[in-house]
């Protein structure tokens, strides 16, 4: 890797605290597996495969049922491949370094980083439109679909019941039943979804972001001028996707903003996101009005050489918004928004994101860096939201989409913020009218502004409701928002809530297969296989370890009852019990009738009266 | 109190581990106030205060602004009352006894508890159908007011700017702008609202359940046959209401039921419910096809005596409906569903519970215990999510509320359970439709099942929505649901979840003055008053520990800039910036035109081009 900066590995970068994220340890019976490509054999699509034990048969003579694996998107990169050691100091292979060369459009700067050759294009989107599916485009057809048809195939060969997916309601999208290269590639050339994918992250197994392929989430680190160091920065990117994280932005603000974002990239296996202009008010000591487009400008090509894979941009914060600000209750919230804001009012003119976006997304279309249009002025409390500042600017994101589009540019629009449940949809119909269906990418929203030190809740609320109406990424909460940085723990915390907001908004809108991994949950949670269950869900260990508090003994785990009920009670027992005996009797409604009631209920009484046990 | 079963008090119950939940101690700030009626002006209806500090003024000359305190609901009882000393032994104070004899309709039976003279109902249904505002209705107006008015004149006095609240979108409710005792007369007349109120249960500050009023949560105790002690159940029943739980269920299903029971009863300032089912279970050694309607009555019985608040009783689970259940993915799920399909299945004729439906009626009409019919065929996983057993129940729960009205019993209909979000809405329409507007009181519900370690999140979002839609009280879900039982932590973390879920609910259909707490919350976070947005949220202890894990200095508290971003970045402190800009210069648009780009950019830099201190 390029070191720059103080140039030295952050301490016990080499494989102690920042190695250990191995599967084993955090999702026992989980193993990586790879997919090769079709079009480009050379693929290798990574997923997770969680192992199942079989089903016990109750039936003497019967054998026991077994129960195919479930594979589940994987976004923890190279780090859980058993055959793969950990170096943060070297690395992560370069994926995608070939694949980049092999179009022949890019060259080499005087720094050693890739740029387009002069007069070329090298994003994802201008591919798209030419027709081109490249590598990508089918890396990321194949990881959409979770191998759904194998493991429907494998389930049916193993006589499991197969469970009927509800239809859900997807509000307008266009899902199809499987995601297909050419699907991909249709999505990007419209704009509907993006790749972020900077020819200079080659590190990056790509990824999509569309409102018709799975909700994705992304996690916020980053330190400040007060906390934080390097490789705990490196940790908790290592961190978040181990979770789930799709996306990882880096919001460093304090010392060390360039060497920080070099370790996040080089070691980061999904696309990162900064907000460039946190670097660029540093370079001129924190005074907004001393900011200028060269400084800018320099700001944006240092990162996209280093491969920052999408940009939040504040173009849409205009000057004739900002009085709008003046009576809110929260005014201006975002960093950016604030920043622009105060440059506009210093030199009362629009700011050189505005005035200069087409040599902005010149540079972008060099790199292949993504824009994430900022939402400068998205409301910071209830009382704020869907006000006109806030949507005078969402018109404009709008504007600025369809430009960055005429110059191959791919897009998302963020989103707030703090709204209450009943004006969330608002945000998205708008959006979706205004911006041309480019991608949505909210940050929660929050729900209530009642409950610090639990805002990763009342966001995921606002989070799996905008999900299922259309948003095509959701940026994290964790519960350390508007009280201090998020350590470790928190970024845990705050991934976890998201996976569940943005499956729960997979299930909802429908979304093929979405609802495999609920039902093989379920089965196992109604067989009593409390290992499987534990090992289905988002955080196996915390589940476990819920289980042993009440629970503790290994034979407690293959007992059928749990400690929430003891025998007498347990539904889930009592359930098996009828079901044994309806599908023993054939007992319906109908041959009920004609047996007669007294008939049954003596044969039942002769037959021990109680049903456990008698098959 | 009367102490029956074994008789001892639990260990430690005299003041140690059970008598510290003052709010001393987890609301800072926050004090006792007591509101007196006008109907009945004996009433000292209980709320929580909390003081703010100051605006600080940073105009030399410009007073300090006053920030009024805000006046929130307060589930606490009499345990937060400084002048009140706890003593578990002696239970709380017989807060109703006076209002109930006064009524002159009860007789005590040879028990030593109340019930209805011969002929004479004693229910609130009753009392209102006969046109009677009681001591409890009066109560309930003023404590679901919130002093709201009071607080806005406060406000306009102090010149604190006021925020329009969202008008909300109530989904057909009828919430008016001001609650008055008649209302809650009327509501509780025509079936649309509950005040469950054991006549042997004065110790209860009274509570309404109603789709037009306030949402409510209830946390669920109760110990089972392997683990928990009296003690343990008794103290999380404190710390529920101390966190906001609105009514409280005991689920005891282990040894001890009656004397559990008792403690929590005479300790209680919420309306407890119970499933007395269970304990009737445990009176026929926990064979279910040994249940009779005599075991059964005289529980109900044994627990009306006691004065429990509300009876879950699963009338709804018709023999027809159990096959239906065959070919689920999770089969019957509800413990008491299950014991009434085992019963339904060895009998083969339909429950006692359904064939004794009116004497139920009647039982409940002497003592004023409201059902919460129970959902016992609702869907324990989304594959099973509005299927036919479930609405086939639901439909019977309808035709058992009409029959209770009849009998003027007061009723709640309980619902699911496992439901993806685009499916909740069929539940709540259904619910208005068939069970004639009386309430609904939901388990969540979870929008997934792959989450067991964080299903109070899982829910808490199908709580939010449900809620908005018009469930009127949500069933908490803590962290350790489907793994164990959940301890005090699992407690708070469940009602605090739920607190969320039903203030998001309130806010979204539009609530009068439900935004007054967030828009405090907000202004205090805005002018970095960080004390009073601890205080102001739910759980203050958490927010401010969150905030001193990065930032611990007292002085920290006092910065006008937080951790998160440091003092360049720190948005919050440009917009006041820009604030006081706009407010000092009256930059609005039409004026910056007329005075000119050049010479605004010009004048502020003069002015030294750092805005925050200017003033």
């Amino acid at each position: 890797m390029a070191e720059k900066g103080s140039g030295s590995a952050p301490t016990g970068a080499s494989g102690d605290s920042l190695g250990g994220i191995r599967f084993t340890d955090h999702f026992p019976s989980s193993r990586k597996v790879h997919i090769p490509g079709k079009l480009h054999p050379f693929l290798r699509v990574p997923m997770r495969e969680i192992e199942l034990s079989p089903t016990r048969s109750r039936t003497p003579g019967v054998p026991d049922e077994h129960n195919p694996p479930v594979v589940v998107y994987d976004t923890s990169g190279p780090y859980t491949d058993p055959d793969y050691g950990v170096d943060v100091k070297k690395g992560l292979p370069k994926l995608r370094r070939e694949w980049i060369l092999e179009r022949g459009d890019v060259e080499t700067a005087s720094s050693g980083a890739l740029r387009a050759k002069p007069g070329r294009r090298v994003t994802q989107m201008h591919y798209a439109r030419k027709g081109v599916i490249t590598p990508e485009m089918e890396f990321i057809s194949i990881r959409e679909n979770q191998m759904r048809e194998e493991m429907l195939e494998r389930m049916a060969q193993a006589g499991v019941p197969m469970r009927r997916q509800h239809p859900g309601h997807d509000w307008g999208a266009s899902i199809p039943p499987v995601i297909t290269p050419e699907f991909v590639r249709d999505e990007v050339a419209r704009g509907r979804a993006i790749i972020p994918s900077n020819v200079n992250h080659p590190e990056l197994e790509p990824m999509i972001i569309g409102r018709n392929f799975l909700v994705k989430i992304n996690s916020n680190i980053g330190n400040s001028a007060t906390t934080s160091s390097i490789e705990e920065e490196v940790e908790k990117m290592m961190w978040s996707v181990l979770w789930g994280a799709d996306t990882v932005m880096d919001l460093s603000t304090g010392k060390n903003i360039h060497e920080t974002r070099e370790w996040i990239l080089r070691n980061s296996p999904v696309p990162i996101g900064t907000v460039p202009i946190y670097q660029a008010l540093e370079k001129v000591g924190g005074k907004a009005e001393d900011l200028s487009w060269e400084i800018f400008r320099d700001t944006l090509i240092e990162q996209a050489e280093q491969g920052v894979d999408y940009f939040t941009i504040h173009a849409g914060v205009l000057l004739r918004y900002i009085p709008l600000t003046a009576n809110r209750a929260t005014g201006i919230v975002s960093r950016g928004g604030s920043i622009l804001a105060k440059w506009c009012l210093a030199h009362h003119q629009e700011s050189f994101l505005y005035t200069h976006w087409r040599d902005i997304c010149e540079i972008c279309a060099t790199y292949d860096i993504a824009f994430s249009i900022g939402d400068g002025l998205r409301p910071g409390s209830i009382a704020d939201a869907n006000d006109e500042a806030q949507f005078a600017e969402l018109k404009t994101q709008g504007e600025l989409t369809r430009i960055a589009w005429e110059h191959d540019v791919q897009v998302m629009n963020e989103g707030p913020g703090h709204i209450p449940m009943h004006l969330i949809r608002e945000n998205m119909t708008k959006q979706l009218e205004w911006c041309g269906e480019a991608p949505f990418y909210t940050l929660g929203p929050l729900t209530t502004d009642i409950a610090p030190g639990y805002d990763h809740l009342t966001s995921a609320i606002g989070a799996a409701m905008i999900g299922w109406y259309g948003t095509a990424m959701l940026c994290y909460v964790t519960p350390k928002e508007h009280l201090g940085l998020p350590n470790k723990e928190d970024v845990k915390a705050g991934v976890i809530a998201y996976k569940i907001a943005a499956h729960a908004a997979d299930l909802a809108k429908g979304h093929p297969g979405a609802q495999l991994r609920d039902d093989a949950l379920s089965k196992a949670r109604f067989e009593f296989r409390w290992e499987d269950q534990f090992n289905l869900s988002l955080d196996p260990t915390t589940a476990r370890s819920y289980h042993d508090a009440t629970l503790p003994a290994e034979a407690a785990k293959l007992a059928h009852f749990c400690s929430m009920c003891g025998p007498h009670f347990c539904s889930m027992k009592i359930t098996q019990d009828v079901r044994d005996y309806a599908a023993k009797r054939h007992t319906t409604e109908a041959e009920a009738l004609v047996e007669g009631m007294t008939e049954m209920s003596e044969k039942f009484k002769e037959a021990g009266g109680e049903l456990y046990g008698k098959v």
